[in-house]
């Protein structure tokens, strides 16, 4: 404190409370109008900065954020924590489990999302120098430029994707996995050429000895490091308070894995992002701390962070529109084109593969993190920075829009989006109504990778407090389950019948188990609206009791629709 | 980001990981033996600072803590705003209408002390000069010994009427308001001393100025300030993230009082506490938005606040015995007699006058932060800080013991505190009540050293009048002995349930033994109380039910107490 006289900290707490003001009133409105709340902190920064109050106010300006004064490094100690913070959420979001999971697919789409982009932001870089300023072109900074745009903004694919309620599903999947690997790959790539630049050789044991000692770093944090702190958060909740305790934990050794990284040469948010993933894979972690941790770091650390980016530089004077357009065609066109030919050879439909790339065009808050990162150690010029930070906006504006009108999709959470071919069975062996649930709870927790049991029991919990045979020959029971982020449906028909116990005594031949996300209240209303709507009534109900195939059931359902429209007319 | 280089980042996240690390591991270890967790932080805080670790490694502390360092003044910068922040929470916690409430009985017990310590601190300043280093008296000075003797820490006086079940009871009442007209009195004489010490003169037209200005700005603030708050908040929950919306609504214009209040010369930290009580005050700030609060700044920035203090100054070299001395016994002095000759005007007992003064007694972290500020000024001594500061902690540590001794109260009853790892059996191995009960009597005979089978005969006595089951899975055999003082409770886990004669006809799943003193007609509705507080809601209960380790059921009542508050707010 004794850093800090009456004026500095008049100008620590005023430049705080107005640029966390700005950041959060532009944000809520970029989100009113469903655009994402970064981009509202981004122009607020640019507000704030020399682009636009600097040029009006130079005095002002310069008074409150004056180079060099204990008020302006405070600030940039914020910041610097508030990226870090952030790429450690980041981390915790990141389930390493799904890489491996649809493995063909996720490989083929990830390599080629990553090699395309990286190979023709190489080639850019060093056949037209001049178009980034300079005379000749410099093998590092074309390695960056390749970085740059092979990497995926995971946040943002995981937005959209729940956006639309595809989230769960495979293309779900293969997309967020395809965006994970890039991302990992990109941040090793990147760690790289910063300590590249920064011993100034580009020497071959140099680089050598660079990679091994990222892989080592990496390995060591999701190996021994991951499993140390699964063993210590339960020791941790049960002596201290509940969250508090743990998140002490989590910023401690978050801090010390950033300190090795930064260390060893490393860029120090990589840590952080590394031993993100280490926490978020831990199971003792309760999903309470999750969410306090998100709250404070996305609404006081980010915003602060985005808000300075704005504030770097003057976004018209470096604003270079050759450059920025180049590079926005380049990031869609790659990553569009990579996802069709990873997913042709993965065996994709063409649309599919091309809703993808769309997707994975977004470069999101990461692409800008890795711009600053890169400006800061002098590797590319204020006009690039501003055309890569540009670059991240707009791809990750475009790409919900883009993909979405090739995925066709409605958002709706109809029956037949929240199911699927694996989630059906013909013919349920159960005789009762016990039997019947652990029979689909067996598959569902099959297909999405829970606890059978677990699903069963909170089912069976639920069906004890009310039993869940509306009549007619249905059955709805349900499990609220904090394991799954989108509801699922898993199907069962009984030729002959199981009693659920309805008000009409009548048994069950068709049993909908019904998986929603814990804290999503209306998915299961939304669902049993849809099941009333389609089998209310028995002209449209009988053909889908009398399924005993997918597609059968597929094609009732499908006319089930019809009708209700045709009847609500 | 730009002020920070490698080594300055490396800096920056190792100290605050290790001051986190250190404040929190002796914190913790302190709450361990039932003294409060700041005591532990400061004392990391001599530890980690010039006291010791400065003094044996020089060139390692110099370098980590270089003066003038931007990773230095970022540190500092942190420390500043988790000082602001935890006045800004001692600020929440205040409850203005309380102050009304009793009148006479907190007039006289408030004014007598503050009267009597602010009396003899300023005589004793007055007349002893050397004592305190000087060779004559200053006025200044003095003012600041009589504030800094009359201020009682409102936090800790909470925290000991929780311990002994009184927050609620009239006394308690009398005691918070009568600490919280203390305290603003307090700051509010501090923040005039403060200026009046910047401004050098000492004119009763300064004087005047500074109280209307101080005046003026606390009426504002805990008025059109309050009521403006009060009418936004809902809108910013309505229309932002919860909590995380209102979060950032609160450090923004808390931060803008701190300035506001900064700019007319009175200390920042004074508006954070007055922009504290306004927010408290607003019914519409949900009980979970202040707890998330609470658990952030206690676990983060308040730790690494007091860790700092320790590291301010060399204790060993500072300390003054004869001074530390004089203080602490005109410290518990002055409050005692102020508040026994306050209660017999009021009408109070003899002994419960006198224990409220011992309660009052506690200085706690307000008058270390009094003291820091006087330092940093330049009012007061290095010697006399460490007096000042140690005062505080023998206060807050004596006062609750001291004040139970008069109270004749038994202490905390939780379930937590009646229990251990060593009462409690993960899996029994019986199969009915009869042997359950037996196989805890047998633990807690042997943990207690009496005999099990009076325990069990005891309990099964009770049992037989009427069967102890409660239903949910929970059964409480009770037994009253004359052989213990206090209350204890031993816990059994059934996996497979055992009945228990329960009403819903469930079977146990969780046996808790309750063995009460003869005499103590009480605790067991106490024990009572709080397990159908804990374990009424299935969502609570649930998580305690399926516990098999001793850890596992303290996260488990944690958490359980966490969500209980949580209903409740």
């Amino acid at each position: 404190m004794e850093s800090f006289g009456r004026n500095e900290i008049i100008n620590l707490f005023a430049s705080i409370a107005l640029l966390l003001a700005a950041a959060r009133v532009l944000g809520e409105a970029f989100r009113r109008f469903r655009l994402p709340a970064v981009v509202g902190e981004l122009l607020a920064g640019v507000l704030l900065g020399p682009t636009v109050f600097g040029r009006i106010f130079p005095g002002a300006f310069a008074a409150l954020f004056a180079d060099g004064s204990p008020s302006t490094i405070a600030l940039d100690g914020f910041v610097l924590l508030g990226v870090t913070f952030l790429l450690l959420i980041a981390g915790l979001e990141v389930d390493l489990s799904s890489v491996g999971k649809l493995g063909r697919h996720v490989a083929f789409i990830s390599v080629m999302t990553i090699a395309l982009p990286f190979g023709i932001g190489v080639a850019t870089a060093a056949l037209f120098p001049t178009l980034f300023g300079m005379y000749r072109s410099d093998p590092v900074f074309s390695l960056f430029l390749g970085v740059a745009l092979s990497i995926t903004a995971l946040p943002i694919i995981a937005k959209i994707l729940m956006d639309i309620n595809l989230l769960q599903s495979e293309i779900g999947v293969i997309i967020l996995a395809a965006a994970l690997v890039n991302d990992i790959a990109g941040w090793i790539v990147f760690s790289i050429i910063i300590q590249l630049m920064k011993t100034g050789s580009v020497g071959v044991a140099e680089v050598v000895r660079m990679i091994v000692l990222t892989a080592l770093v990496t390995g060591f944090v999701l190996t021994a490091f991951r499993w140390l702190v699964n063993k210590i958060i339960p020791w941790v909740q049960a002596n201290t308070e509940v969250p508090g305790g743990v998140l002490a934990f989590i910023v401690i050794t978050g801090l010390l894995v950033s300190t090795l990284t930064e260390a060893i040469g490393i860029h120090a948010i990589f840590g952080a992002f590394l031993a993100g993933i280490a926490f978020g894979d831990s199971p003792h972690l309760k999903q309470h701390t999750r969410e306090v941790i998100h709250q404070f770091i996305n609404n006081i650390f980010a915003p602060l962070f985005f808000v300075s980016i704005g504030m770097k530089v003057d976004f018209a004077q470096h604003f270079n529109p050759l450059l920025t357009a180049v590079l926005i065609v380049i990031a869609f066109a790659t990553k569009v084109a990579g996802a069709m030919l990873g997913g042709k050879w993965a065996g994709l439909r063409l649309r599919q593969a091309t809703a993808i790339g769309w997707g994975m065009s977004a470069r999101g808050a990461m692409e800008i993190i890795l711009g600053l990162v890169a400006m800061q150690h002098g590797l590319i010029s204020r006009d690039i920075f501003v055309s890569i930070t540009i670059m991240a906006v707009v791809t990750s504006l475009l790409s919900a829009p883009l993909m979405k009108a090739f995925m066709r999709t409605t958002g709706a959470r109809g029956i037949l989006d929240l199911s699927d071919r694996r989630l059906f069975i013909g013919a349920l062996k159960a005789t009762n109504a016990r039997e019947a649930i652990g029979e689909l709870a067996a598959l569902a927790g099959e297909r999405l990778g829970i606890d059978p049991n677990l699903i069963a029991e909170t089912a069976l919990e639920r069906e004890r407090i009310m039993s869940t045979g509306i009549g007619d020959g249905v059955a709805v029971p349900h499990a609220r389950l904090t394991q799954i982020r989108a509801p699922r449906v898993a199907i069962g028909m009984s030729p002959n019948g199981i009693d659920f116990n309805a008000p009409d005594g009548k048994p069950a031949r068709i049993v909908f188990l019904i998986l929603t996300p814990e804290n999503d209240q209306e998915a299961q209303i939304d669902v049993l609206s849809e099941i009333a709507r389609l089998l209310g009534r028995a002209w449209t109900r009988d053909p889908v009791l009398r399924a005993h195939r997918y597609s059968e059931f597929v094609t009732a359902i499908k006319m089930a629709r019809f009708g209700a429209k045709l009847s609500e007319g």
